[in-house]
């Protein structure tokens, strides 16, 4: 994590977050950004869902002219907002609708406060990787920023896979997947599968199988810059998936492979951002917590 | 496991596994059974895997008629002879191609000694049962030897439900499904998601969500005579699978009733199967074994 | 579960918690008993902790004159109630200093109510079973209502031991040791160990080995009627320790013999006492529900 | 991994293990040495191990003059080397007694081969950390390659302590103790209490709690800078376990800080050493692997 002073002057505001209060906090935050004299846009797409009617520019626009995107919502709407603005270098910081999450650590109720910090340069800058995921057959190739899924596409139907690390052999598994993760996505659904948490500061990816039919299957984690390949072994549905957003179905003997992408996520937090302040609040961790740790 | 002398008489052979071996050893036991004198019979839905063109019968007629069904081929094998025949208290007996399974322990090259044993009376017989599921708006009624699973239907897609146990309440979660197996389905599907091996003798019932939101969530263990009822809390795809042969698409506010089925699973097994040396086999976990206990 | 009506006359009142609310809920209990016309003792062992100077008895005359037993504190404190007086075949109730345990589950704020039901015989009976442990050597044999764990003692120090359930033989194992639990104790200490969850009412026997050397190992359940022998078969430091009470060091060869024990433990709980109630509470499983379940 | 050209010309050889094998590899060793007109030199610790009587000279002797020092064993005999020698600098290499290591990769059958390629420069430099653990108190400090271990000394006792990094609080946490453990101890204890798999190149730490109290615990992993502070917050037995070489009690209150330590080990591999391959050998990965990968 970085502090580093450099002003913004030109915010675009973005959701895809159907919620009643998701334009209200788009009102509050268009207010604070005029006052303090600066530019603020809305991408089209987010239009209906942000209910404004003025400033609308395409996302086109807003990743060739803008210097700041702000995401209301959840972790959710902060992970497409970063593959669609982030992705293109631009900075990213997410206002959460009153609880907080992973990514979105901006409260409404300490809008005016932190956001006029951030505008004038006081914030911490936190660089975050995607994954790049392409198919051998140039098919597909698209970037994730928690994970690249393989899966059967079927309930407890399995694959086979071969994997390889660098261009080393690794193992040969059976299963009804296998999840490849960034530390961002590592408080995601890999956490569901027993998959570790991986701070995001971590230069590792996690490779977690799901269902393996093998019982001394562990998750394995390797250095972020690994050249990961994962080859179809054996006909049938697969299906691969990035950021439960992206979808590609594959075929028998396709080599997906799976590297760090090149464009990085800079995300913007207020000073004394926290990872373990919000894994106690999002997992449960602060029960038990002393007195004078509770935040 | 008992050890009871009924003599057997009438024997249908089954497969549902396309593989070389099969008709060969279709057509050993078809002279085994022939040169004891007794009768043989083959339904009409395996003709063409056993390569049989004599004896064919429904598979009804066998239910009515025969006192014995074998069935030639893995796990998944005897779990579909399980299914159509077993549910209708014919005894069943796996033989397998040479690859000892948790279900069918009766190898090729100790067909001819084994078998006739069986049918003069000498074997074990071991009593497994099977779930009944049912949705409440009667769409959908049928029984799984291994497991039922709710699903998601979709990679990475979450349902929510309810969980019940004799009407009182466990929890409500989101996960991309669960899975409620019998200790027959503790070595299957069950096992990859980390749940318990259960020996087929244990009177019990696991309930196993599949990357369960909460952190908390463990496997549970409720008494075989229980009355388990899931419902459907959240829109969305939801699916119920059987023993990965039924499926059937539920909808929102559906309630699952899951109890053990009337029918029961008669196994026959030839004296002194051992469930731990399967285990040993199929799980590895011969390795570091005294040699005296090598088999 | 099952509701009987018998009275109880004769009480016994035991805690091993130091505790200020202990003595003050002992006071309240003996009054409501003396109230209902109802005799009470106090065994010498708890005399110090109750703050009490009559009806003391001791543990011996407990076991041989009253009807029941109620137990002060936590699960802790009933856990050793039970092996002193449930072991005697003495109903055994628990009283908890207002946080709800798994098996004390009567609030101080209810205690009145909920005696004067009990002992006029509007309760419901829960059987719950020990183990039973024996060296055989003969140099130790006692019960647990938890779980016997055989450990090596040191941190990060290994045993290897042979599994036998029934005399067949399961397996050898290298490992920090083994839990051996009961349905009680699946909420216990096996639980940290990513122990399955088991009701009550199973009737089974959970094998949990810690830090194996292999991976494929898995929890395994077994019916309450098996006899399990594990053999210490590798020198060095082994200990056998019951409920964390007893503690027993092991030998070379020694072989320790694990069945439920004969003696049941009764357990009294207030009409509509439910497990899955104590599960939501004390492992965080509330998070979520429903408004209408909460309790 | 890098491959560097610098000529080894002194070389000391150690054993910590008591085996037939291990005095003959030894003698050979010797004269590989010998024959290539290079010094050999023998620790003194190790004198009755390798039963030699020539070249004997002290350990501090070693260190400050050889330039490679080769242990023989298992990787429990690399680890000793490691943290005697290896940690003043000086590189090590493996020789295993015909079963493949973590550690110790080159196999007897090979030595001529594999040495005389390494003593002439070509072969893989690979950089492994160490932890340094530091009792605040400065009762004590030491390194260790695989994990330091906290833990309560006892059979099921728990010990408490609040965790933080880089000053940040994370949590306080009930358990039987904590793993924090290199990249290298990721195949080692920690792999037995559920641990990801890290490869060697991964620059990070896992903190793995062992029978924590809490179900939302996992493992946790930071970046190898980070600095670790565990403090001991109940008071009762707690032991400090470096390697399961050295240990230390620990008091209430004390802090142990667990960092990166600044000597690193240089593992000394022939070409084409493949981690993956020893996960094959040793975790059983190798079972279903396609004909063309086994080696």
């Amino acid at each position: 994590m970085v502090r580093k002073r450099k002003n913004f002057k030109k915010i675009a505001i973005y959701s895809s977050l159907k919620n009643n209060k998701v334009p209200q906090i788009a009102k509050q935050l268009e207010e604070i950004i005029i006052n303090m004299g600066l530019e603020v846009f809305f991408p089209i797409s987010s239009k209906d869902i942000l209910k404004t009617s003025s400033s609308i520019v395409s996302e086109k626009y807003i990743n060739e002219n803008a210097d700041l995107v702000i995401a209301i919502g959840g972790d959710g709407t902060l992970l497409s907002c970063a593959r669609k603005f982030g992705s293109h270098n631009l900075p990213v910081l997410g206002v959460n609708l009153g609880q907080l999450g992973f990514l979105t650590d901006i409260a409404p109720d300490e809008l005016t406060g932190s956001l006029q910090n951030v505008f004038k340069g006081e914030y911490d800058l936190e660089e975050r990787f995607f994954l790049n995921a392409k198919v051998n057959d140039n098919s597909f190739e698209n970037i994730a920023l928690n994970e690249v899924v393989i899966h059967s596409r079927e309930v407890a139907q399995l694959i086979e896979y071969e994997l390889f690390i660098n261009d080393a052999f690794v193992y040969r598994q059976k299963a009804d997947g296998i999840i490849v993760n960034t530390p961002t996505g590592s408080t995601g659904y890999s956490l569901s599968g027993n998959g570790p948490i991986m701070h995001p500061s971590v230069k590792a990816i996690t490779l977690l199988p799901m269902f393996p039919h093998s019982l001394d299957t562990r998750p394995l984690l390797v250095d972020d810059s690994s050249e990961i390949v994962i080859k179809i072994c054996r006909k049938g549905k697969a299906t691969l998936s990035l950021d439960s957003h992206n979808y590609h179905n594959l075929k028998f003997d396709n080599q997906i492979k799976i590297t760090k992408a090149k464009p990085k996520l800079f995300l913007i937090h207020p000073y004394n951002h926290d990872f373990f302040s919000a894994c106690r609040n999002k997992l449960g961790w602060s029960l038990g917590m002393p007195e004078q740790y509770k935040t």
